[in-house]
């Protein structure tokens, strides 16, 4: 009970069937890389989708060959007697369309031209998302899904889910996450986007071709992003104004621990992420206003949604604050909609979704042991 | 009354004494420009010195021939009949060693190799500083300020001469300061130094010699700094989600009007400010820690101060928030020190120091009319 769910493989499904964006663009086909953990039973009502954020992919669980450094970034949640328990529910990660990690995206083979996409792949949305994640279940058998799930932009992808798909979708758990970003929120987002797209190695979103990467600006962007994921009070406990070394260099190198953290942290991401899907990925954030459409009342575009819902925030998240989740909250309450609502204390920020904190797992775990009874009483 | 002070001149004074540096450099020579408002009376006791912030200059108040375009940083604040009244005081605005507008900098041409100074300047502290800044009091013929005053950088500066010239100092009004920087704050500074020195048209620092700015890096400087100078309620109402044109563009060009302000504000900087001082005077800013000398007792780091102070905050401040001014205010109180607290409510952040709020203004009137009447009553 509770080890991990051991090594996995992704998978990769193919999607011929066109898919007409929200930028009015159409993709003629793409790819699909997602994992599963679990099996699914035979009536199929044990399937929850686990919906990435900004900086992961569908690698939710499990590691890769043995190696425990390539453990899925919510394995903590996630695997065979946890909270999200692989032993009766059936996991899905997907890597979103327009991401880099094996789903079609801006660093994949373009057919039309057998170079790499760059520039030319489109604006992908939250909607574009729910739309592929919903083709891909249906590929997999899964009429209904139990959960979607998520935090922060991952939570957002949930919410989607039962605005778009209110018939397959029994419960959305929503976690550190916000129904539209704030004037701030987007600030950090461009800013990041600057960096990148000054970086002279970007060359417009066609660098793959000039055999380069924008990686200052993919560090810089990183750097901003990990300030907003951590809240001060971590910050100043986990690093305060602790030196590198004994004294002060008076030179631009790394004095303070933290300065060494963000840049160590800032390299690894432009070692691995692609300037373009951060672009994208940055403006799906962005774009997500479900209430726009019916002209900023949220309560409105939720009125046709049925699931379940479980929302949670945390106080020491800045990026996405509590009063975010509540405003989720008031218009599912609006609709005399289902849902729990827990504010966990916790001093760990944005960041604290993806952490081991008891309150906030024995929460996941009693709501999913709550679906999984509801499941059998059917 | 409560009219500008008209226009004004920058003059220069320069210094022949060698400065010993904190980070052990030696200058042997340097300029210093610098403004001053209304008259130093005959006993010399009415002379206000003011400091200045990260992005401004010794232009404090008034106009460039007769360009409203050109008013000082805190016009709204100093003139005849404004709270710091120059109709009463003599107001010093100074700026600072390894500053851009006029004082010896790294981009002023460095008499030992007629060449800008570049990346062989030497890193400056609030410490250097004060000594400047007293060195010019001492020119001037000013023994005793009547008070020496600031805002953020500006108000560490005051607390700096505090501590180093206490005999020098009647009053120190420090407003929206901190002791020291946090973790967060030094790392909003880290990014901001990244993005500038791995812009490629920096080149370690010389690039004048490469006729090259680093526009990308300090226009990405700017806009991070920006971000933290405003509240997020303030961002919110001032542009909130408001778009550019009337839909979303689904591009990278700039779709909501926080983006292109950033953008605006951040070429606006690029064209002015050097790179290296920027660099400097954000480094000026996490070194500043009067408290280490004395294991981290700031009370103890105040023991020989004799001046009265003054300390504001604002509420909606997030980059230095209240609670960081009372960490100055404790340890005055714990020197049984003059002190007078106020936390404004204000929705502008930390950028509410540099604006027209009527009960910080009436307070700071005040706090200066007192200075006068304690004047008259010697």
């Amino acid at each position: 009970m509770n080890s991990s769910i051991g090594d996995v493989k992704p998978q990769t499904m193919d999607f011929e069937e066109p898919l007409l964006l929200k930028c009015g663009d159409t993709l003629s086909n793409y790819q699909l890389t997602f994992e599963t953990y679990g099996a699914l039973n035979d009536d199929k009502t044990n399937a929850v989708l686990v919906c990435h954020a900004l900086n992961a992919s569908h690698h939710v669980a499990g590691t890769y060959d043995g190696d425990e450094k390539t453990l899925g970034w919510w394995d903590n949640l996630i695997g065979p007697g946890k909270p999200l328990d692989t032993n009766r529910f059936f996991v899905i990660g997907v890597n979103n369309l327009g991401g880099c990690h094996g789903s079609t995206g801006p660093s994949t083979i373009n057919a039309a031209t057998n170079e790499p996409w760059g520039s030319a792949f489109p604006m992908v949305t939250v909607e574009d998302w729910v739309e592929t994640q919903a083709r891909l279940a249906t590929k997999l058998g899964i009429d209904i899904f139990a959960a979607v799930m998520g935090g922060s932009l991952g939570g957002m992808q949930a919410l989607q889910w039962t605005i778009d798909q209110p018939n397959r979708i029994n419960n959305a758990v929503i976690v550190a996450a916000a129904p539209k970003l704030s004037a701030q929120n987007i600030a950090f987002n461009e800013v990041a986007r600057q960096a990148i797209t000054l970086d002279n190695e970007f060359f417009d979103g066609d660098f793959y071709q000039h055999k380069a990467i924008p990686r200052s600006g993919l560090k810089i962007a990183r750097m901003i992003g990990h300030i907003t994921y951590l809240s001060d009070d971590t910050m100043d406990v986990k690093f305060g104004r602790t030196l590198r070394k004994d004294s002060l260099k008076f030179n631009f190198d790394t004095d303070f621990q933290i300065e060494s953290y963000l840049r160590y942290q800032g390299d690894k991401f432009a070692d691995t992420f692609d300037a373009n899907t951060y672009l994208r990925i940055t403006k799906a954030l962005d774009y997500f206003d479900p209430a726009a459409k019916c002209s900023g009342n949220l309560a409105e575009s939720l009125s046709h949604a049925e699931a379940n819902f479980l929302v949670i925030s945390f106080t020491s998240d800045w990026r996405f604050s509590p009063s975010r989740s509540e405003e989720i909250v008031e218009a599912l309450v609006a609709n005399k909609l289902n849902v729990s609502y827990a504010e966990i204390d916790s001093p760990n920020g944005h960041d604290a979704f993806l952490m081991d904190e008891p309150i906030y797992h024995n929460l996941i775990s009693a709501y999913f042991e709550r679906i999984w009874n509801e499941r059998c009483d059917v």
